[in-house]
């Protein structure tokens, strides 16, 4: 792991509050949007972490991300909440919006927010925990650039589109959390970096064929030139890509469409943001005994892993189980960062006017004059 | 089409619905199990149409359907209930279950009606579309007999689990129903019937591994012997299997779970049948005009519509849209129903006492003297 620096995470945590700090937020919103942040990285998805720092500093500098925006619920019922974001950093208005719908839920049994004009929210799985960490059965969904191109189709008009879904079960939590895509654009970025061929199935050219360069996709994606990532499901109804297709459609539904605010293919188009949310929370008390319902997922969450294994496999997953063993060894043994986040995270440092060796230690770059803020 | 014999959708109509009588339900009931029965034959989905009927009379005869059996609401709260279906006739649990949805989320904004101990319901979009014909947006779930190999594993352990949505909009509402294996049984079966090979991705033997021999999993499927069918996403996490996987569970939680019945390993084992729903209404309006929001849906789907389709292929699908094109060349032009299925009914007529040329005509078959209720 050469090309990784391991920092604990109580390191991670301090440098993350101070920058937030730094950009201009209140000590208490740096909290926040850290903790999601560092969710991210403890539960391996090294994506949605550190990696993505940099890009939100650089949407603040943009004025893409507005530090002072304040979210407003603009309608309201007992059961429901629709947000306008005003452009504000999207972890602090999803947090709102998902504490709101959780607020609701143990009043009334269930609600559902929408948001509209935010921007990107980190992993949808945070807002869905938080839910289960309530003991609720917890939803969250956002849409997103425009990555995903519908079944027959040469351009990308849906977002990467993830559904979360989480709810409490021992000794691990149910918790789901996947794009609607085949994989995600990171996914793309890592062969792109690796020069590898992409496989079969996942992304398409602009002229809507299978394709397996990764930076012709790519570049194709930023320039809105056609192409794009498959749905879950891959390029044909055979392999049931109108259904990856479908699942995106229910992501948009919960998150543009609920909130009246823009659909993905019209998301970071024009300088704008416009990322919408949706946020479900539901209180298992409605349907019955609640510590029933818990023991009755554990019990088929422990039968499924228990179940005879494919030959060659050893072990069968339920969702969450990966992430929370993720969580607790990173939280023993560190982060390992890429040795490109942290060179980045060096010259925003300096940007800023933090010191990077007060907080990531005197690391040696190959080659330090570049930075990436000149 | 020699293999299939066409008939007016009134033909068939007034045959199901003289059937489901003599069966022994009452007039009311039987044009309900019509009438969902048919809408799938309108809709194309051939597998749960008329192809179903003797398949629930046998049910009927073992007396795994109790023809009088009345559903019980154990629990409910202004949001939601709990049925108890005490292994009635699904479609008829189903259509009070979702009626009781719609009428609570009229009220309340929103509702959440599960489902224990029920039977084989027909297409789960029958219901979703029930609540998307009140103007509401409707989602139904149900699991079913263990079909699903989870990933990394080699016994079926979730149903074909299919995910039901729909909601208002012009020209066509959207209406997503599918499956979250990649394929149903129903198509594992077509195969097997034209001694075709399997695509690669669809289904797993009984070691787990992937296999193209649809007869060999169709029977293993039946004793419980190991494999069956991958879920969406295919069989690695490198195409998305764990999403498929994921969604299988997202239906059970809202199925088995939230309704504390049998989970899809546990139903149709030693004579039980046990299957469980999950019915889902919303009312747009809690969100704000829902106009507005039908025309937003409306804007957005007409744009996917339009937007440009892949090197040749000339026309993209948005969910719904299919089967409403089929419907009403299908209402207009008649309904094929499959030769062997037609003789089925034959048998069927015969059985119960009634005479079949009555309804269906004189049909020859090439081999009448096998009955497949002798």
């Amino acid at each position: 792991m050469s090309n990784y620096i391991r920092y604990s995470y109580t390191e991670l945590e301090k440098f993350c509050i101070d920058c937030f700090n730094k950009f201009g937020f209140k000590e208490e919103e740096s909290r926040i949007i850290t903790d999601v942040l560092l969710l991210s990285d403890l539960y391996g998805i090294e994506s949605h972490g550190m990696q993505r720092l940099v890009r939100y500093h650089k949407g603040i500098e943009k004025g893409l991300i507005k530090i002072d925006a304040k979210p407003d619920v603009v309608y309201e019922t007992p059961v429901s909440a629709v947000i306008e974001g005003n452009d504000g950093m999207g972890q602090l208005i999803s947090h709102k919006a998902m504490s709101l719908a959780i607020e609701k839920a143990k009043k009334t049994g269930m609600a559902i927010v929408t948001v509209r004009n935010s921007n990107h929210f980190g992993i949808a799985g945070y807002y869905a925990k938080m839910a289960c960490d309530n003991g609720l059965l917890g939803m969250a969904m956002t849409n997103s650039e425009a990555i995903m191109v519908p079944t027959f189709g040469r351009l990308a008009m849906l977002g990467s589109n993830p559904i979360a879904i989480s709810m409490p079960a021992e000794p691990y939590d149910f918790f789901f959390d996947a794009s609607t895509t085949v994989v995600t654009r990171g996914k793309l970025e890592i062969y792109n970096k690796l020069g590898k061929p992409l496989p079969d199935g996942w992304a398409l050219d602009a002229k809507g064929k299978g394709s397996s360069d990764a930076s012709d996709v790519l570049k194709n994606i930023v320039a809105k030139n056609g192409g794009g990532i498959m749905p879950l499901g891959g390029e044909t109804e055979q392999s049931g890509s109108h259904k990856g297709y479908g699942y995106g459609m229910f992501c948009e539904i919960f998150c543009s469409i609920l909130s009246m605010g823009l659909t993905s293919n019209h998301t970071h188009t024009g300088g704008k943001g416009g990322t919408c949310h949706g946020f479900i929370a539901i209180d298992p008390k409605i349907f019955g005994d609640a510590e029933a319902i818990k023991e009755h997922l554990s019990t088929f969450l422990q039968e499924l892993r228990e179940s005879p294994k494919s030959e060659g496999q050893t072990r069968i997953y339920t969702h969450g189980e990966k992430e929370i063993i993720a969580k607790a060894d990173r939280l023993k043994n560190g982060i390992d960062v890429n040795i490109n986040t942290v060179k980045e995270m060096f010259d925003m440092c300096k940007y800023v006017g933090l010191n990077p060796v007060d907080y990531l230690g005197d690391v040696k770059f190959e080659d330090a004059s570049e930075s990436s803020y000149n």
